[in-house]
């Protein structure tokens, strides 16, 4: 385990979390966890597993300077911060080329920010087999799969082929976001788990899977990543890297590649994507009511979700079934039927009132 | 008209108006109506009726520093601070008073602060026509009745007796609030105006009457007068104050006295006094939503009224029938046909969170 590096991925703003998140104050940075931001958390996470100066955080440019403020520990050292948004594939690979100048032989896993997993101990058990398992197998992509708890639509599965070792599996494919369906199906049999976006690999493997399958990508990868230093602004490299192909690891490599594998990871996995994923970490009162944040209901107000951020109050009197999120400068008042239109009412924003309230 | 003054009412808080009206920012205060407060409109009103070193506000000392610093036009000899709310007979006799003490053959009108009433033309003509016909009955009480324009149960009522000159009617009864079918029948009779808390007298008749119906209150009321000066603060006075029995002018004069006397006053006179109220004076929009201030409703938003008072961005995403409104420290949200509920979250945050935010 010496020569191991991680890296997570933290370049989206999650936008079905406004008002709280926002363009320049993205979800990973919302401590809506005791606390804490889901940035620190899987920081956090990684501690004990690897050198911290080995731990990069992969964002954009735009995001940089919050995560740095943010979370100071993090030196420049440490942000990767991309020019623009060019899915994980890009992602990834920039960080692969850019570890790749200093330590050509080493691990690299990849983690998310977008997650609650615990516990703790048991993730970083099966990270440490994940990294393991590249001894017997070195040339190989080795992706985490996670238990599903539901027929979840919204993610992608791996389906399980051979036994190789403990907690070892062959990858027989990777399957796209089921339909309700298919999903129930694939949980049913109990030969699928949820794709994580978590993965482990020799850097010298990822580079060649990279310029096997994305050849273009990885040829302008490795030379922006030759030019890149800490001291190096994103804006120099953003003509290079806006016109890369925009795609992601799963389709454009995982899915191709000849030899992946998967560990199995037996964790509490919570997307922690919207409102309502939230509010299901939190104990309802007897009404149905999750409060986080000053708040006062009368006794007629039942399964409502409320957030203030700061000692703002929210009074809610009679009302059912809503999500009302507060913020400095926006609140939030929705049914939770229609939660998933929140995309929809930022944009509208967006374009009533420019960049202030997004 | 040379020695006339008006006194305007504004003690009240408004609680129905929480979270905007608070404990020292009353209803009166809020500048809801084109940027104009009903303090300020109630004051516009007078203009070029009475001289305006004779407009003088009643209010209590808590409130005073606020309408003091919103209406800076008041200076302290035009502000009447008691020092507690002791209802109208007390605030009006504190003010006769006050003003017998340099004019007792002046003629005094009385008003509120919790109405909208236009046109302004109309209003001044019969508060003319009010104080002129105290020329041919000097010894009587004027109150002012509005033409009902619904059979509300939120009002007392005046039952009109014989026609004493143009637009004065003798006073047969005065009739506490009704229940629905006595106010139908009241309004259905064209024989009934509504009760709008604003008089018209010689200073010398309702001292008199006080004397005669309320002696214990009128004789308190003349000794704190006596040791009134502008440079006097209200807590010297507040023990005799507090002492005083609390009644209403209504119940311990109007009623009670022999010589009523009504002008009809046929105006739009709008009580101010819920959020329901204040949404009506707006237009709605198709959905039947009614905006106050920077929102953002999608399209199965419908029938909410919605008010910042800032440029907080209000943004309702598939709710009906809510009133949402936004305040710096405090938002509400509340199904319309809970808004009389209003006033118990406000006493519910004074429990849960003292003077914080009520």
């Amino acid at each position: 385990m010496s020569d191991v590096h991680a890296i997570i991925l933290a370049g989206g703003a999650g936008t079905r979390l406004w008002p709280l998140s926002r363009r320049l104050r993205p979800k990973q940075l919302l401590r809506l966890f005791e606390g804490s931001s889901l940035l620190q958390l899987a920081l956090n996470r990684l501690d004990g597993l690897f050198p911290s100066e080995n731990i990069r955080v992969v964002t954009t440019a735009d995001l940089a300077p919050a995560i740095s403020s943010e979370i100071p520990s993090l030196t420049p050292n440490h942000i990767i911060a991309e020019p623009a948004l060019r899915d994980t594939a890009n992602a990834i690979g920039l960080a692969a080329n850019l570890i790749a100048r200093s330590s050509p032989d080493a691990v690299m896993c990849v983690f998310t920010a977008d997650h609650l997993i615990t516990p703790r101990e048991r993730f970083q058990e099966v990270v440490r087999q994940g990294i393991a398992a590249l001894d017997a197998n070195p040339d190989a992509l080795i992706t985490f799969g996670v238990q599903p708890t539901s027929p979840h639509t919204g993610f992608g599965y791996v389906e399980l082929g051979d036994q190789l070792a403990d907690n070892l599996r062959a990858v027989a494919a990777f399957r796209e976001k089921p339909d309700a369906e298919t999903a129930k199906r694939y949980v049913d049999s109990g030969n699928f788990l949820w794709n994580s976006g978590m993965f482990a690999w020799r850097i010298e493997t990822i580079l060649n899977e990279l310029k096997t399958h994305l050849p273009a990508n990885q040829s302008a990868l490795e030379s922006i990543a030759a030019d890149w230093t800490p001291e190096s602004r994103p804006e120099q490299f953003r003509a290079r890297y806006e016109a890369l192909h925009r795609v992601s690891i799963d389709y454009g490599v995982m899915e191709k590649a000849a030899r992946v594998l998967v560990v199995p990871m037996n964790c509490d996995w919570i997307d922690v994507g919207s409102w309502e994923s939230i509010a299901a970490l939190y104990a309802a009162d007897a009404a149905g009511n999750i409060s986080i944040g000053a708040t006062a209901l009368n006794e007629k107000a039942g399964n409502n979700t409320i957030v203030s951020e700061t000692e703002h109050l929210i009074a809610a009197i009679g009302v059912d079934d809503l999500i009302i999120v507060h913020s400095d400068d926006a609140t939030l008042v929705c049914s939770k039927a229609e939660a998933q239109r929140v995309r929809d009412i930022v944009e509208r924003c967006q374009w009533e009132f420019g960049d202030r309230y997004v």
